[in-house]
This record gives structure tokens, C-alpha cells and sequence, in this order.
């Protein structure tokens, strides 16, 4: 059950209140992949400029199931780049500055070998680009899209558009709430699942998640980690863990259970959340570049425990 | 195992952006005691003026598990009064004003016929006070203490005094960061820990809360209610259905169990987050007065669905 990524490599420069880090890996698609990659293969669909550091390079090979045939080099061009600084409670932050480069030139071209991708996430980019991808994979059986303020403010029209071909969106309840003029998460919510998806995802940072599918809610905190070194990457991180696992359920299961139902996508969120939790511990990929599946599993067995009622 | 409660009475003005209700009953005691009820026997101690209105002592009667020999009728006195403002997320609030009234004088007499009382839930006030009901709950088994930014500011010597002879404390996140100098919640609780309570209870209202016990750490969203009427009341209606639940656990076990465990706490939390979002879904305790023991069982169940890993 081939699973894509199309979203974002880039230049992270990062300051925490403890520490700073300049020019690391980062990206919507890399976060996302990184994580996916820990339940099975993951395509990666992303541009960058012909500046990206080898080493980068180097490290999305590190991760053996990440095919990589989509990352387009593009000579001439530069890789987007983005600045941070998060303030003391490490929730809150600020852009210091933002070079979009290749993000500002066409999207990435997606591989022939890519088309018969099934489990689609369109990471956070123009909603026209989003929608424009579907087109590269005919085979789709489950898409979800992310989104972000900026879309909802200048784009809305091409939002609603995707928002029809979607199975699923992530967002997080600001964005929810700019999108509905709903302040209750899970009304936003409804009132997405008007507009043409059959579950949203609620993302609430630290607070954990919602889950509003058309069959049922669920509720998760996050895994308490008392190890943030920087949050950057962990909602892409979640929606990797999620996809990742949905498809690997699926692979296993032959495709004959629904992988976007209720309960198949709850289950998949315990592994989003579980693997972001890995991605905070640490700056860039380090976290999810050291550990393994089992690693995965045993802090799910953990946060069970926790949540366990 | 009987049940005590020691802390406000008041009268209420809120404002919320839907609505406004001017001198309602509410009050920390009387949340709390409306909510345990719903559990078992609950004895309130709390002060009133003679202006106490015949209604909201007809409320309370209204709730025949709450025992109110322990509400003193103070004659010359104005009972406690408070008035809030809600902001539009019904999260944030402010104090429009404050009449202290009974609350300047001394506390609240304990009637004798509460000694026994082993299960003991000390309501925010001065720690130097709560401290000194100790003495009335010789039989004591269980003591939780919830607190606020005030006290930890102007009476930490007394509030340290305080937990060492609590077993569990209760408080918000600002709270318990601005007690331990720690902004992440489990840190924080850890450190609090270090000070005496066997466990300590994060509320982070509608994102829910952590436990962080000596024996294991718990995290639970709250119920995601689609209808906040008023959040006042909450925390305290929370702590009413844990405290209450516990209470009615170790009678129906005989007191053969620890109520303070790790696990028997983990479960009345959930008690306590089912019976609080009754009281968000109206004014005052309309909600806790309409409902039945059968209606938290219900939500108890949906609520376990929705966070089932």
C-alpha cells in the first residue's frame, strides 16, 4: 500500500531558549517521512535548490525506507530556507526570517514510478498545489491534506476545493476555528466534515489531538515528554506516524479492512503521537534517525498505560 | 469513609460572550460538594453572611447527599461575592470584583460531628487556614489541597508547610510552574512531589490533566464537550467528582484498598472529568442538579470510547 509524502525540504535555523542550531535539516516531507519510515516505505516528493547540503542528503539515506527519487534537485535554484525562535514556554514561536527559494518557483515534478501511490499526504503548501498533486496518483485510496492560517486567509476558495477530494485534514484548532468562525474544536470540526472530508484531525500541540471522523470522536493527550528540545517538526512528525502506520495496517491487512475508518485512524493517531513525541526530544532528525520500531512501540505500550481508563 | 469539603460559599455574577446571570449560587465548596454528591455523602464546611439567599440554600438541599451542618451562617456578615468576565474562547476570565466579606473573618467553624471524616478535600484559600483544619479531621485517610497563584506568591512558607501533610495537591499549570519555576507540567509536578504529596493533579481545563503520582504518571484529555455554557465551577467540580469517587470506592471495598493509590487516583480522575463537564454545560448547578448518577455512568462510558488507545 504505497504511501507519498509532497511537502517541504528546508534549511532550519532554530533557537530554543537552551540552544541554537543553524542551518539543519528540516521540512514538512523530511519530518514526515523520517517518521512514516519507522512503519514501512514512504516516497518523498519535495524540491530543493542545488545549495542543499550532502549531508542532508546523507542523512534522508540513513532512513532505508524513505525512496527519495522525488527529492528534485533543482540546479539554479535555492533550497527554502527558515528561521525560529521559540519563546520560553517552547509552544509559542516566531518566525525570525523565511527565504521560500524553490517553494516559490513550480512544484516538484512527481515520479512515473510514484503513480501507483494509495496513501497520500499533501503537506502543507497552496491548496491549489495540493489539489493539482492528486492528478500524479490515480490510485489513491486514502488522501490527507495539512493546512495552515496563511491558505485559509488568501486561498479559501482553492481550500474548499480541496477540501472536497480529501478524505482527511490536519489542522490545528487556531487554524480549525479561522476556517469555521468556530471557537469548540470539535464544532470547527463538524463544520469541516460539511465541507467534504470524513475526519478531521484537531491538532493541539502539547495538549495532544482531536479526532472528529464522521463515525465517532476521540480524544488523546500528547505523550508527556518532559524532553522538549525543539518542537519544530512534530505535527509533521504526527501525520507521518499516522500515515505510516495506516498503511502498514493496511499492507498487513491486504487492503481489506478501511484504513480510514473510525477506528483504524484512532489507533493510527496513538502512533502519531507516540513517534512526534520523539521528534521534540531532540533538534532536526536526531531522535527519530536513533531510534528503531521497537523504540516506537515501547513508549506506546507506555502511553496506553497513561491513558489507559 | 466520610467525605469533607472545606472552602467557599458564594454569589456569583458572570458574564459570558452568550450570556449573564447576576448572583447565582456557586463557590468552591459548593461545587465541589454538588459534584461528589452525585458519589456518596458529602460534608460542607464553608462561611456565609446572613445575606445568604433562602434559594441557594434551598440548592443545596436540593442534593441529599450533601450534609451542610458545616455551612456557617454568620450573622453581620456579608457573605463572599465575586463577579467574572468570560472571554470569547471561555477560557481566559477576569475578576470584575471581589467582596471578600466573611471570608476577612475566621474560617468557617468544623462541626464535631465531622471528626471522623476520612476523606478530607481542602477548597483554596490561605494554606496557613487549610493547614489548621487538619486538626478538626483527626481520622483522616486522604488529604487533597488545592491552591492558587495568590498564595503561592504571598504565603509559600505556609503553603510548603502545607504539603507536607497533604496527600495530593491539586492546581493549574501556571500554578504549578509558578511554584516550582519548572514550565513543563511533569517536571513541575515532579518537583512538587519532592515537597510531600504523594501525588499531584495538573488541571489544565479543557486540554484536561496529568497525574503525576510516585507510582506513575497519567494523562487525560477533558470530555470534549461541543456546549461551555460556563466554565466556573469546573476545577472544583472536578475535584468534587474525584474525591467523591474515591470515597465511594474505598466504602464499597471496606477500606481495604489504598484510595491514594497510583491507580485508584487514575480512575477517579476520570470520575472527576466526566462530572466536570456537566457543570460547564450551565450557569451555577443547574447541570449538577439535573443529572443523575446514571448520566456520569454514560458519559464515563462515551468518554472511555473516545480515548481508547
Amino acid at each position: 500500500m504505497p504511501l507519498v509524502v509532497t511537502g517541504t525540504i528546508g534549511i532550519d535555523t532554530v533557537h530554543t531558549p537552551a540552544a541554537s542550531r543553524e542551518r539543519i535539516l528540516g521540512g514538512s516531507a523530511v519530518y514526515f517521512a523520517a517518521a512514516a519510515s519507522h512503519f514501512g516505505p514512504v516516497r518523498l516528493v519535495a524540491a530543493a535548490g542545488d545549495d542543499l547540503p550532502q549531508a542532508f542528503r546523507d542523512t534522508i539515506a540513513h532512513f532505508k525506507s524513505i525512496d527519495s527519487k522525488g527529492l528534485e534537485i533543482r540546479q539554479g535554484s535555492k533550497t527554502f530556507a527558515w528561521g525560529g525562535k521559540y519563546h520560553e514556554n517552547m509552544v509559542q514561536r516566531e518566525t525570525i526570517f523565511t527565504h521560500l527559494g524553490v517553494l516559490e518557483e513550480r512544484p516538484p515534478a512527481v515520479p512515473a514510478a510514484y503513480a501507483d501511490s494509495e496513501f497520500v499526504f499533501l503537506g502543507n503548501t497552496h491548496p491549489a498545489v495540493q489539489n493539482s498533486f492528486l492528478a500524479s496518483f490515480p490510485k489513491r485510496k486514502l488522501v490527507v491534506a495539512d493546512t495552515m492560517d496563511l491558505w485559509i486567509n488568501i486561498a479559501k476558495p482553492e481550500l474548499l476545493t480541496l477540501l472536497k477530494n480529501v478524505d482527511g485534514l490536519a489542522l490545528n484548532n487556531d487554524e480549525a476555528e479561522l476556517l469555521t468562525g468556530k471557537k469548540n474544536p470539535v464544532t470547527a470540526a463538524r463544520h469541516i466534515l460539511a465541507m467534504g472530508p470524513r475526519f478531521v484531525i484537531v491538532k493541539k500541540g502539547e495538549h495532544g489531538c482531536i479526532l472528529v471522523h464522521k463515525d465517532g470522536i476521540a480524544s488523546l493527550p500528547a505523550y508527556p515528554t518532559e524532553n522538549v528540545v525543539d518542537p519544530t517538526g512534530a505535527g509533521d512528525s504526527f501525520a507521518g506516524g499516522v500515515m505510516g502506520s495506516l498503511a502498514a495496517t493496511s499492507a498487513a491487512n491486504q487492503g481489506k479492512t478501511d484504513a480510514g475508518s473510525f477506528d483504524q485512524v484512532r489507533k493510527a493517531l496513538v502512533f502519531g503521537t507516540v513517534t512526534a513525541s520523539y521528534t521534540v526530544e531532540s533538534f532536526s532528525l536526531d531522535s527519530l534517525k536513533a531510534i528503531h520500531r521497537s523504540d516506537i512501540d515501547q513508549r506506546y505500550n507506555e502511553y496506553a498505560a497513561m491513558v489507559r481508563v
